[in-house]
């Protein structure tokens, strides 16, 4: 393993900055694994200290975090004029200075990596301009403002949009001052970067045309269920009429669409082409953690010479006897006490029940349980000491159940 | 623009194999613009014809759709050891051969890259490979198998699983011989190609225990929809008691999981690690054209220069008045001829109604509507003439609806 490091200036500490730092560290020596090189923070640029020449001048790549145009903009340009990669998660940046920015990446033979400035860790900006750089895209629709979907999350289970406001800002997903993102206008910077992406055209924030949900009613939401639809901020990059539309409003979706199931703070982004027919892909769309997740992986990018694209060996051990919660269907005579043995021979093998449901078929009852985690060679026993009884009709079936593990 | 060739060798030229040829000629302009370099297919090898030993000496990537271990492996491995970057999407030769062939790769300093081999054009591989590179990863979950999760679709819906499996086969998602897709078997090779990625553990299919989707009855998916859960076949790869399991067998997902909304022959993996949360993405599982644009994805990755992240502009005229289906909400006088009259206003603009909901209110009703689709401009001017109608008890609001277009 090389000893040699890789410096890294970082241009702004707030919660992503801070994220961002805290993920490094604590991924470096994976980081080293898969490219060869140490990731190390030359320096970092704070509201109260730290030179931006002296930060340029130690590193290989600046990562912009600061926000906002200026200084970011001037901070990105002097960087990539001299020499260096830059990654940036600056959507106001890029949504009003992109072309700017990639004329001068293209000049300077540097590379501008930007997937966090777009619908957090989904990483919408890796396949557009990667996997799908070959294909005629047709339309992008997209949940790109994780704010207003948990609003409207909130206003279909009956809250009142001011009630569903307070609720967000309660938990974080709203800034005191949210009009950036109810009035649709963070949506369509996202929008106007997705369309240069998959459209080869450029688009500035002031050419994409928004509306926000401040207007939305409850009753809006109460129809959209009577009508079998689903109500969301969608923001729209599509081919109309022999050229390009891009827009955020509020749309209703029908129950099928793929991101009519999108609830909570979730983003996601559906992409359509003839040859591909549609992908569509979800996550967080917000957070320090998950952020910053996203920049280090444009970093990887950054760093990893292109060849090794399969990461080295580092092995585990490959594990089988694994526990699950399981589903188990059971035909038994419908007689007194066959519940009770059945729970006795599962809680031999340290099984306990969660959920029954037994259902009377004349001689015979059905016997259907969900129970708690158990080993795989447990249940197996368990089973197998189930068949044996003299009240069972059929051969007992179990599938395993996956529960909810991340909420 | 440099009218330098990058030459491609092709192996196979069945359904995919085809597929692949078709859309390299209707994308070639599009990968020059990309690439600076002119994509040109230097020699295919069929069933009846062509030299290994000549598309070999001719091409600067070999693209391997033959499928099977032999000659696919020989071949592949001679490539590579010639200095060929080698795209394939053989994922029987991958989940039994793989340590071998990344050896190969990384000692001849060339790409191997296989986006096709597993979930078709859901980006997986790339995202696995490079987006998450630097994440702790502790478990993917995925639908990779796209026969069977028709088949469990439609079993949901009232079919015995062989009525489902002849439909499957009717509609040319199953094989005549199914078994390696309803055992389990296909998504137990694609869970050792994806453990590999995410876990850097070598996983060989002879290690990961599967089961299939034969033994399910009806009233399994019944009592599921009872208990709230879907039924779908997963295979996981996770981390267990400090090592790894990867296992394919039938699982009831709780109706939250973003894979229980994935129906029909479509794919989905879910990928989580504590500082993404959770990322899903999903797409069509298999066809010959999606095979072909995951291809096309990795050669374009292959033929690109590392720093050009940013495609070049190709610019399309942004257009503004676009055509949506509308929900209307009116408040009017509960009175006879209101809905003629709106009607008759809304024909005025060429609009047309698809459904109308009417709810009195004493002595006010609620009109909603879904309106097919009309220009932005249109609707507009049709809401300014509904607003002065007398009968009008607030001012209308109307909310655009996305309807299914890919069916």
């Amino acid at each position: 393993m090389s000893s040699e490091q890789f410096t890294i200036g970082l241009l702004g500490h707030g919660t992503v900055g801070a994220a961002f730092a805290g993920l490094l560290e604590q991924r470096a020596p994976h980081v080293q694994r898969l490219t060869g090189r140490e990731p190390l923070l030359a320096g970092t640029l704070t509201r109260s200290g730290g030179s931006f020449e002296e930060i340029l001048e130690g590193s290989e790549v600046v990562v912009e975090l600061l926000g906002g145009i200026e200084p970011a903009r001037d901070y990105v340009l002097r960087a990539m004029r001299a020499g260096r990669h830059v990654i940036t998660a600056n959507k106001q940046l890029l949504s009003q200075h992109g072309e700017e920015l990639f004329a001068a990446a293209s000049e300077h033979g540097v590379q501008l990596r930007f997937e966090a400035a777009v619908a957090g860790v989904v990483p919408v900006v890796r396949v557009l301009s990667e996997s799908l750089a070959g294909a005629h895209i047709e339309r992008i629709h997209g949940i790109v403002n994780g704010t207003t979907n948990f609003i409207l999350s909130e206003m279909e289970r009956g809250s009142t949009y001011a009630e569903a406001l307070a609720e967000a800002q309660l938990q974080g997903y709203a800034e005191a001052d949210p009009s950036e993102d109810v009035s649709g206008k963070d949506a369509a910077a996202k929008m106007a970067i997705l369309a240069r992406l998959a459209f080869g055209t450029p688009v500035r924030l002031d050419q994409v045309p928004y509306e926000g949900i401040e207007h939305l009613q409850g009753d809006d939401l109460q129809y959209a269920r009577e009508l079998g639809l689903g109500l969301k901020l969608i923001g729209t990059a599509e081919r109309r009429d022999g050229g390009l539309s891009v827009r955020v409003h509020p749309a209703f979706l029908y129950a099928g669409h793929p991101l009519a199931s999108v609830h909570g703070p979730f983003n996601a982004v559906t992409v359509e082409s003839s040859a591909i027919t549609e992908i569509t892909m979800s996550g967080p769309g917000a957070g320090g953690v998950q952020t910053a997740s996203a920049v280090l992986g444009d970093l990887i990018s950054v760093m990893r010479p292109p060849a090794a694209l399969t990461a080295p060996l580092h092995p585990l051990e490959l594990v089988h006897d694994v526990s699950s919660s399981y589903y188990l269907h059971m035909e038994v005579a419908d007689r007194p006490g066959v519940l009770a043995e059945v729970a006795r021979v599962l809680g031999e093998q340290g099984a306990s029940i969660k959920s029954v449901v037994q259902r009377g078929l004349g001689e015979n009852a059905r016997l259907v349980m969900v129970i708690h985690p158990l080993p795989q060679s447990r249940l197996h026993a368990a089973i197998e000491r189930i068949g044996e009884l003299d009240f069972l009709r059929s051969a007992p079936r179990a599938i395993r159940v996956i529960e909810e593990e991340f909420t």
